[in-house]
């Protein structure tokens, strides 16, 4: 891949991710996660995969706009007709498609090429460690998802996250706390393995903050009359 | 205190911050930290106490109407205001007021009377620990402030925070590394204590995280032709 072809791609991402700072910092972080996988790997295309990993979320801003797409596919799309615009042969732009589109964890259309399953790992390193729950916090405020909500019995409720009323307990045991080990790559399940202790620890520690305060709240029972 | 009169102050404070599910929150934490607080102290007037708590950040809905406004002190004559109106002598009312006024961060109008400072101690141990972390990126979430910002040198900038331009890591050097320790009571420097390993933990989990992943990114050099 030429430099001239990265920098006019990048040009292209960022002008489709205008949307904030911080969604191109996934971005790079996503790529220089997928060149230390790739760096483990045989025979990965350099030039598709840095290609999927800068293009895999320009369909974002079409999702946000309406939550009946799906990023995946959107962004696959404008890929591949973006690629086919640059002189990019039919074959090449549809391996970045099939990347894009398989990016994201679903049960059917799982990544099959090596580049495919290089994106999809990288991708879900960044929810993983520090960083997946600072990524879900930094999207709870977005969305003003609680901490913690109260189940009927009056305790912090732990399971059942996906739903429309969640908090950051139920995403982290619905989507982050099983991640660890489901790598496509023997790296990504490295670095997965690097950043499992400082999230499982940093939830405990949550909880049994917010648990030991709302105890000592039923102290107020013993004081008023 | 009665039961009533409980009851009566926490449906004024509902009333006041109906604008999010976790705002209420934070109220019940900082009661049930100044509770656990005042068990280690002599002479604590526990009505004072427990109401001050409450009624600590009704101000914040005027303070982000108007950012000339200081919540500490609009909560303040608010609190007094509506005690008043509850029957509350002016001697007791005023103490409230005192301990509402002082609960910020500031150098001048510290915390006096135990109560203040309980109160003050109780609302700084919500920046310690995995739950400041957790706090701070939703409010980060909410502001659209990024995890880190590079500086001219291309390093991940980790100083300056409080400025308009800042970040996560920015932030937490700012404000919440310097907290540990500078409580007004034995028992807050305590439970700070022992939250302050999971926050310097994770603050370094997460900053390395990202700089493996950013020094990854310049295999790209090695790459492009």
């Amino acid at each position: 891949m030429t430099k001239v072809m990265y920098e006019m791609i990048e040009a292209f991402m960022l002008e489709k991710m205008n949307d904030s700072a911080h969604d191109c910092q996934h971005i790079y972080r996503v790529l220089g996660l997928a060149l230390e996988i790739a760096a483990h790997e045989q025979g990965v295309h350099d030039g598709v995969l840095i290609t999927a990993c800068l293009l895999h979320d320009i369909g974002r801003g079409a999702q946000n706009q309406d939550h009946s797409l799906d990023h995946a596919i959107v962004g696959g799309e404008m890929a591949y007709k973006y690629l086919i615009s640059c002189g990019w042969r039919h074959e090449t732009a549809e391996h970045v498609r099939k990347c894009i589109e398989t990016h994201r964890y679903r049960k059917t259309m799982q990544p099959q090429s090596i580049e495919a399953k290089i994106l999809f790992d990288a991708d879900k390193l960044e929810a993983c460690g520090a960083l997946g729950i600072a990524r879900t916090f930094l999207h709870g405020g977005v969305i003003s998802e609680p901490i913690y909500v109260f189940n009927p019995a009056g305790e912090i409720e732990l399971e059942g996250g996906g739903g429309e009323v969640t908090s950051f307990f139920q995403e982290f045991n619905y989507k982050l706390r099983g991640l660890y080990g489901q790598f496509h790559t023997v790296r990504a399940n490295e670095i997965a393995e690097q950043r499992r202790n400082i999230a499982i620890a940093f939830y405990d520690n949550l909880l049994d903050e917010i648990k030991t305060t709302h105890v000592a709240v039923q102290r107020i029972d013993d004081i008023l009359v």
